[in-house]
């Protein structure tokens, strides 16, 4: 076993300590890797709460990881020694399932193995992920990632970026294209990126007028503050697509009424309550309410490269490990522009 | 101005009677239709009643509707004297708007003239439905119809037909689909019929044991009883596309767990209460719930032809005008296999 260290909580409850703990020793297929950078992804906060009511611990965040490959198993082809690497949400999958053979391995029939606060495949070993030093993965879910650009920014594309990536591409957002994106936070500045590199004309909604000039900045063409219904009623019917981001209960109509017919708006976020969604306003214009789940390895790993072509990162706050608390507390409210991405150098041996 | 009598309602608590108007003139473009026989659609009865805050009295329901062609107007070309021809849920729109040139004129952006309860696009003359001996439409929104089966079959294909063929083939249902069917009404039923002849595998999910005979008759394959939730558990991810017919307030997150990655529910009900939707249900498996709303003119006639090849008719039951009141109880009580058509010889001049 190699022997790491990294932050885990051990109830929820508790906050967070260091956490001295074992990674597989390498198979033939397997890579060690380095990790220089994970992102905090709200869903971290949500599993280390035990929000979702499915938390194992002592729990060991972090599924926006990049790093080193520091040693190879015997089979890897895909990577070499000092090669930079990433994992997102997941590390295994059944790999022989319809979902998984189709490149959507995060819908595995048998389940996935998440990168944290799961099993292996063998349904025993728990998984610990990336706020640490070390993990070892096998190369077919690890992505290749490009070194040239400043790694903390992209630590934050495994998860925020392919959650937002897959719905534009699935719902052909391209030139011309009118995009909304509703929220402005850490998938949501994503979208707005990822939307404008694809040419369309895009339009955030956001209840805080104080994003406007970030969201300026990062790409959106308007910007709607969402409190006065007033500022929706001119819109009805004009968007091709919608990317809402809300994690906190809202009321999706107002937003399905700006659909065109055909229309598509998607949900990436997962607030406590169900949504309220009037049928009529589907049914009138033929509209879409859809979901999306992150991506498959291929589809990451195009988004990555399709990132390092456009130049595209997240915009980050790095913080050392110790300041993970705070971090928590600052994007519960929503204060933080837009990723938290914890430097592990700052994970002292 | 041609005299016509129908029967009609004339407020929200009153009961039909007898009632003489008149159509238009024949413009160029116009034809006479003598109605054979007009279907009665759920929506009569919410209109009828205003249950949808929007009725315009007097009212004369009705958007099932075949008769023969009379009278054509000079410029008339794609009917003759003696056709038979069929009017849906809408009369006219307004031609320019994309949606019109897309031909999807039931999303015109000035609003389609519906058949009844609503305008002609002048927005002045009220329109009055089929529940009548006469119709004077324009033969561009007049569907052309195949005399040799039994007209009142037909007459519930202009709504009940098209608001299931159109979702079918929107979602590519065909040869291998596995295809769900919440409740067997007016519109299930066609439902079911459409979805087998295109080589779907069937299932119908009704709360009413006793329509499981029906159903296979119908061309359903499988027959679930959704009052058991234990019914429904082994079907987990199993549906490519589930339409959803029920005009009742019910759980759609039951249905949505059905559905394969990327599956579709369509609902074409609408229940007084926003659906409760479960996001999480959506996002896991990117799954879709859209809406659709009936058809547009080609796509209506499309579905005729294509009805008429593959000899599908509603199956009715066919009752004199005298007997609205009795039908529309009944349709309340979900007591009607499947649909009421009124046979308009029953109307005496």
């Amino acid at each position: 076993m190699i022997e790491t260290k990294g932050y885990a909580t051990h109830d929820d409850k508790a906050k967070f300590v260091p956490f001295d703990f074992s990674r597989r020793d390498l198979g033939p297929h397997d890579i060690l890797m380095d990790i220089q950078y994970c992102g905090i992804c709200h869903s971290d906060i949500h599993q280390a709460k035990n929000e979702w009511q499915n938390s194992m611990y002592p729990m060991v965040p972090g599924h926006e990881i990049v790093g080193r490959v520091t040693q190879i198993g015997d089979a890897v082809t895909k990577f070499k020694v000092d090669d930079t690497a990433g994992i997102g949400c997941f590390v295994d999958s059944c790999r022989e399932c319809e979902y998984c053979k189709a490149g959507t391995e995060q819908f595995c029939v048998k389940q996935a193995a998440w990168t944290y606060n799961c099993t292996e495949m063998d349904r025993v070993t728990p998984t610990f992920g990336g706020y640490a030093k070390h993990y070892v993965v096998d190369e077919a879910y690890a992505l290749k990632i490009k070194a040239d650009k400043d790694l903390s920014g992209v630590a934050p594309l495994l998860c925020a970026g392919i959650t937002t990536y897959s719905p534009l591409r699935r719902f052909k957002v391209g030139e011309g294209s009118k995009v909304g994106v509703v929220g402005l936070g850490g998938l949501g500045h994503m979208a707005v990126k990822l939307a404008a590199s694809m040419g369309a004309e895009v339009t955030v909604f956001s209840t805080s007028p104080s994003k406007e000039q970030d969201a300026r900045k990062l790409g959106a063409h308007n910007f709607v503050v969402t409190r006065d219904p007033e500022n929706l009623a001119p819109l009805t019917g004009t968007y091709d697509f919608i990317l809402d981001t809300v994690s906190a209960n809202h009321d999706v109509n107002q937003y399905l009424d700006l659909l065109k017919v055909n229309g598509a708006m998607v949900v990436v976020g997962v607030p406590t309550e169900p949504l309220q969604v009037v049928s009529f306003k589907l049914i009138m214009g033929n509209r879409i309410l859809a979901g999306s789940g992150i991506g498959g390895i291929r589809e990451t790993q195009e988004m990555l490269d399709y990132c390092a072509e456009h130049n595209i990162t997240s915009d980050v706050e790095v913080i050392p490990i110790t300041n993970i608390e705070e971090a928590y507390d600052r994007t519960i409210k929503s204060d933080v522009r837009y990723r938290f991405v914890i430097d592990m150098e700052s994970l002292q041996a």
